[in-house]
């Protein structure tokens, strides 16, 4: 584990000096939030949404989210575009299938995604379920299958897209071919604030341009917000000022400071 | 007024333990704020905007939100087919008419939406004139009615619907039927942080999951913001700290505060 | 210079008593920090996207602000209509001309939106440049041009609109016809808070319905946000919390406050 987690702090160092360019085509609930959770994190948030300019975009990017949170038809045809983009530019992509299983169209979509090999999936136990194939319990962004329900799911994805699955929970979990890592660190109220989830998706992307596998990448962005938010919870309450406390939390983070509080398995 | 104020309290001790899910089609500006006070309510917010989802999603959700702040083509389907399923699902659902009256696409879908017989229609007193069919003067976001005004538009549409109004000003109005309460708790910064009027739409959809009826559902929303309203004012200066405290405020109300502090008539 | 400065109070203290409806166009990054930055500031924000709904309304805003930043077809249409009905009102608007350059749909329809002759072109370097149709190094929002060297293109576009441009950097400058105005306030902080330039546009556009010209518009917006930044970098660490007291500095923002911190050239 020390080697990993020695992989994280170097990768956080790398992001912080390489401001890594993510291009996020995500939900419209949570854009904002994202932009700021990059910057604060020391990556360039870029969100560019006409098809023609997001493939344009993803080939200068060094990072592409794909998350399904507010998919509509117009949507979909920027994310094919800038994924073909990425990945003819070998531009690590992410996919965040929020909230699929229960909803039509985006459970189909993230279907043809899946084939596009996104370099790190990431997604709460019962999305991944529902990714695999299998039957899932999810309703809106609320997960009702556990983590540890998920683990058989996440391998089976790895293993189709031979990339990195980071499985969100109380505890998350990092698979990538045989190999899995648990992150116990995160506070309920990362959970209780609008897009920390999503936000942790354009993070991954970010470290998917400074790490040195998408499994590297998927860890340290699971550390980043999970002790970013042990932080924060240490001198706020409610979830306004833990909001804020969260964006200045990554802000001042340190490969010292994730090295230090990982509990990392 | 007890008697209302009672069960105000027992609906936020209902909705804190029931976790309301509600799905808000709501304007651009507000998805964010919005999200994360119906989390600080102790609700859980999604907006799934795309039509053949919207349909799926509002069968399974226990409150719509329908805000038309920035209606365009594609919302106007997207809610068409979500009140259809909400009242498919016997989903109460609530209607925001923002800033009727002026616009002509909002103005005419806002009527359309009228005779779906929403359960709580939210508006300021140039909204709620304008909605009843009669010459209003508001001017974007801002009423230039007086809520006394607006009361007689505000029983029409209470005869008409069947449901509660809640006519928002410095003193809010709830009526349905022939039951008229005020609440004057509330503080100025209300109106000069984007969105808290919106998210008032959403928490009254929380609260019409978790109330007896839309009168003391609209109550218990009305309540609600006023005086996390209040309690945010206490401590903040600037609308910046003020929204973040707003935030902190509804996730700690409890309903003996809400009884302790409401100004009910 | 002291000229300049006693009219970019006086502009601040009209903006404060008149509140300004500005309509703004604007990306969906930045859509509820520039309402709030607004609100802020004492103008009144309204965002219509309708195109139908977008030409009634910008006939009755006092200032319109058209940002490209997440471009799509159908923004393009209403902002294609906000800026007809603005025209034929003589209502000021300001085109904020977000990462064009790189992107190819965003950068033809800049040009298109040029001839209709904006009151005030905010931009950075890189934007100022690509808009003058020179070849410049853009990547996403950041500029990697100076301004220095934006200054011949930024003369031009004056020229060429007969208003006032505004260009952005770590000194922004401000021009018209021959005039030239450098404001040396602003912290780094500005520039890692999503959507600050962005709420510039809009303040501009708030700025433009209530000072003498373009040009006393810019620099009292210039003025505005770079000084707000200065105060807010006094009291915080992290980006969270300096977009919060951004926020609260703008709120208390005076006309003597800004006269006295002012650094103009």
């Amino acid at each position: 584990m020390q080697h990993h987690l020695q992989k994280a702090g170097e990768a956080l160092e790398h992001l912080k000096s390489k401001h890594p360019l993510v291009h996020c085509l995500t939900n419209g609930v949570v854009k904002n939030f994202t932009a700021n959770a990059l910057l604060a994190t020391g990556a360039a948030p870029a969100m560019v949404e006409d098809p023609v300019e997001a493939n344009e975009f993803a080939r200068v990017a060094d990072g592409l989210l794909v998350n399904l949170g507010t998919l509509d038809a117009s949507q979909i045809e920027s994310m094919k575009a800038a994924v073909t983009a990425a990945n003819e530019a070998s531009t690590p992509w992410i996919l965040d299938p929020v909230a699929i299983g229960l909803l039509s169209t985006r459970t189909s979509f993230a279907k043809v995604l899946l084939e596009r090999r996104p370099a790190i999936i990431r997604g709460n136990a019962s999305e991944i379920i529902a990714l695999s194939g299998q039957s899932s319990q999810g309703r809106g962004t609320d997960s009702r299958d556990s983590a540890d329900a998920a683990l058989g799911a996440a391998f089976a994805l790895a293993e189709k897209t031979g990339g990195a699955i980071l499985v969100t929970g109380p505890v998350d979990y990092v698979i990538q071919g045989k190999q899995k890592v648990s992150i116990a660190n995160g506070h309920a109220n990362l959970t209780r604030v609008t897009g920390i989830g999503c936000a942790q998706g354009a993070i991954a992307a970010a470290f998917a341009a400074c790490a040195q596998s998408p499994f590297e990448a998927a860890i340290a962005a699971a550390l980043t917000v999970a002790i970013a938010g042990d932080i924060a919870a240490e001198t706020t309450k409610g979830i306004g000022s833990f909001q804020i406390a969260f964006l200045d939390a990554l802000d001042g983070l340190t490969p010292a400071i994730l090295v230090e509080r990982a509990k990392l398995q």
